[in-house]
């Protein structure tokens, strides 16, 4: 059995088979995160793995799919790790997935440096705006915007904690594409796969998907675009088949 | 009258309806040239455009049909400027296209700083290599490698020319990505339009095209992707209407 929360709802990943605890109100994981936990290349069987900014951890469990190595899952906000710790536990994942409801600055002393083989994050996306336009739901606005880390603590605190020739995967808006491509070579994560998110064909990319390698050398691959939606408005096939899978 | 030197032949334009000097062991245009010069957004009638690194002119002969602007061509072998040159005239377009048999380190001073309103560079693609690999055929290899002028060169010198709020448009191979946003922006060329190019739906891309704007604000824009071919090894709708027009 599970405990929900107030408004919260026990929802399904179909492709993985698994639930997860969302609540309108207070986190519920964007379709980014599950293209990023698609995308980043992770080891099966041989290293750990870390995913920041965790949020419910869509991502820690859609990776649990994928491999076999121990996934530590970093979320700040108490009420979000919780209900990923839930998640986790719902779908006993607690052998696997390791919650830690602490701030991600925090991790390289208190799990070490250089330790890592594969580390994800979707990071709060946007600058922090004057308080006027920020969401008035504290939890929703930590998680959108760049009030308790910046994408440059996420892109340092990544590369302290990755092996060296160790894997970062970040999804994020096409507009921070500079910004991100010059904080990971200046944390020497070169960039080497990245990928274009578009809604649908004929439209400007919504969305990158980026990974880089610590101290890789530099050689950067554009891999085929992914379309999210078809011309009609339903979902691509290769989308369709992450969300639902094969079925 | 055109006269035709060694090996060169009058080729079409057929887009254009012009026609372009080319000779097979000297120099011949390639698609990304096409895919620049119709990629840049130029003015249509005021200000001032130069082509870097000119070749024998595609791309002014292409930029006359979409403005009415004069257009610099600057290359630095004679004997391809001598090619571009009886193009232009050919064409009757010595009233538009002014081509310059010269160094483009040699342009700022020559040209003058901060006149230009749009600038377009298909550069070099090629680090220089050892030579026992660079083309033993000495245009080829110019045009090719990074000989005579570096990525460098062509960012800095472009920014050089450029008016504030002027538009300058390159063609390049992702492995160069990081490269082209990182000197682009040293040189205060803020990237604003970038359009990757696929060989065909599926595949990596091998070719990127990119727009910025000189001290413009950060905000890249990610356009639709571009395919050279269709699954069955036909030019796409789109690249068909740029190279034969819409007939």
């Amino acid at each position: 059995m599970v405990q929900l929360k107030n408004d919260e709802r026990l929802d399904y990943l179909l492709a993985e088979d698994l639930r997860i605890i969302q609540s309108p109100t207070v986190f519920s994981f964007s379709i980014d995160a599950v293209l990023l936990a698609r995308f980043a290349q992770v080891p099966f069987r041989k290293g750990k793995i870390i995913d920041l900014c965790s949020g419910n951890g869509v991502i820690p469990l859609i990776l649990s799919t994928k491999t076999k190595c121990p996934i530590t899952a970093v979320e700040i906000q108490q009420r979000l790790s919780d209900m990923a710790e839930r998640s986790v536990n719902y779908n006993q994942l607690d052998g696997q997935i390791n919650v830690i409801n602490g701030n991600i600055k925090d991790m390289p002393e208190l799990l070490g440096h250089g330790k890592y083989e594969a580390i994800t994050c979707n990071p709060p996306y946007f600058v922090t705006p004057s308080k006027e336009v920020i969401n008035p739901n504290e939890h929703l606005a930590i998680a959108r915007h760049e009030i308790l880390c910046t994408l440059e603590d996420v892109i340092r605190v990544t590369s302290r904690l990755l092996k060296q020739g160790g894997k970062a995967a970040f999804v994020h808006r096409p507009g921070r594409l500079m910004d991100i491509l010059t904080l990971m070579r200046q944390f020497r994560i070169e960039p080497k796969r990245l990928r274009f998110v578009y809604p649908k064909m004929g439209k400007e990319a919504n969305t990158i998907l980026i990974e880089g390698i610590k101290d890789g050398r530099p050689d950067l691959k554009i891999l085929p675009p992914l379309y999210i939606h078809t011309d009609d408005n339903q979902y691509s096939e290769e989308v369709r088949e992450m969300l639902y899978g094969d079925r």
